[in-house]
């Protein structure tokens, strides 16, 4: 694990006023006080911004830029660092992602494919136009710098306070558990929890090996990957991590509970952690402390029409 | 101030463990880094709970409980405050405070009252009750238990690290700038927000002494007091609290800004001093560090039709 924390620590470095230092606070759920990050805060909306800074100022960048496959958060998240820092990015979505989504993107000025299908089909198509141009692929979960930054949330929570004994986190491809798996090895419990309907990483600790899965449910557009990365995987193994699995009205509870109770917006994905705590899928044992990462907040549609 | 101070701290001892502690955040705003309170996020959406909780946790309750008069945040907040503590509470509010608010002081379990005509209509209306059942009236702005409470907000805010020169601070009846100013004095300028269409701060401060003053504009349902409270004007007028004015374009604008970079939804009041800063209206020098507070998020509609 020291590799990982050196490129987390430098990673972390590296996006310093890039990415911006997302709140926490401590609120009580069900008489419990729950350690809380407002992730979804973060510019485009979700933590996937640490990840792509990271990678487009680590990575060698070819004059063809960058090229990048997602859902629409990474997406959206390439594209706005592509801008801030001059690079030509061509982004891939599939028609999933749904318009406000791919309306984020848009307005970043990067150049917008929209593929039928769902993120793999992106991802495909992403590939080709690697191969045709030379630009550098930033995948959205599966690699080592794109980890590396999404591993220093973990590292900023710690720096702001975090002491409980477990952190919930919601998985998709499994880039930002991996991030903070990466940073907190066993020296934390970092639960995994994923929509029953798309659930990947629950998938591959049972066969043993990453495999792909059917994606679906509400939290499609965020966590909807096929299969699990297999750097997440092996920190998943090696870290001994447990999945918790949540039903859609599940995620769509915790979405109307964040906004009436702390008027936050969530997009199904980014309420997908915090769904496992107030569903009682994930029950805390009775001197368990718990902290939950809210993690993205780009619903659909767009509460303002844009 | 000294006595406010006191009565300050004695609010926060008070109220603590009942409103919460609600996140900060340095958020960089054209180029320039901006401490950010999210007080929306505090229990029902607006900073109006802690007065709510200082009041009626510090002053004799009479058996036919507590009555209030409200634009629909304080009522609302009156309304959480008292079910907490299993008080009774009359809840009188304009027809102009909107179906979200009304919603949210219904689903409270308080009696609610809603008047023809503007907050200075439900006043008169929860004064009239108060003589004939002999309830406590809980001012929503003008009196010293609700200005305390608000002014542990800038007790938990400095706690928590402000070191802004100038803090802007929206204003309708002034118990929030009120609370700011009762604790910072002029330790720190406290700058007066107020939308161009509803301005009692202003009108009072130009004439030497509260005066009415028209209603209108977006944010008439949480700023649109039509006479600045007695407390708060002696506290502007002995710490020299100067008021910038925006107009409703620039509030609207803010809350769409605030949406699209930081993800949250802010009411018009909520927004106002974040206009200041955003369209220009307030200019900070070129070495004024500046804070902004976000203190109201009961938007209407209710995204979630709540």
């Amino acid at each position: 694990m020291n590799n990982w924390r050196d490129r987390i620590a430098a990673a972390a470095q590296r996006i310093d006023g890039h990415a911006r230092v997302t709140p926490t606070a401590t609120i009580e759920i069900d008489g419990r006080p729950v350690q809380v990050k407002f992730e979804q805060m973060q510019h485009t909306g979700s933590f996937k911004v640490r990840g792509a800074f990271n990678s487009l100022l680590s990575l060698d960048i070819p004059a063809a830029g960058v090229v990048a496959a997602s859902g629409g958060n990474h997406g959206a998240a390439v594209a706005y660092a592509a801008a801030q820092l001059g690079i030509p990015a061509h982004i891939f979505v599939p028609e999933l992602a749904g318009p406000s989504k791919i309306d984020l993107i848009r307005r970043s000025g990067a150049e917008l494919h929209v593929v039928p299908g769902l993120y793999a089909d992106a991802l495909e198509a992403a590939q080709e136009h690697e191969a045709a141009t030379g630009a550098a692929q930033i995948h959205a979960y599966d690699a080592p710098a794109t980890v590396a930054g999404q591993g220093t949330l973990m590292r900023e929570w710690e720096a702001q306070g975090l002491s409980a004994d477990t952190v919930l986190i919601g998985v998709g491809g499994g880039g930002l558990i991996a991030g903070a798996l990466a940073w907190a090895g066993t020296d934390r419990r970092i639960q995994a929890v994923e929509p029953e309907l798309t659930c990947c990483m629950h998938a591959a600790l049972e066969a043993g090996a990453p495999v792909d899965v059917e994606v679906g449910g509400v939290a499609a557009n965020s966590l909807g990957a096929r299969r699990i990365g297999q750097i997440s995987f092996d920190l998943a193994r090696a870290c001994g991590t447990a999945v918790t699995r949540v039903p859609d009205a599940a995620i769509s509870a915790a979405q109307l509970w964040a906004w009436q109770e702390l008027r936050q917006i969530l997009e199904p994905g980014g309420a997908a952690a915090l769904a496992a705590l107030l569903s009682g899928a994930y029950r805390p044992a009775a001197e368990e402390s718990v902290a939950v990462l809210l993690c993205g907040g780009n619903i659909a549609p767009d509460p303002f029409g844009g």
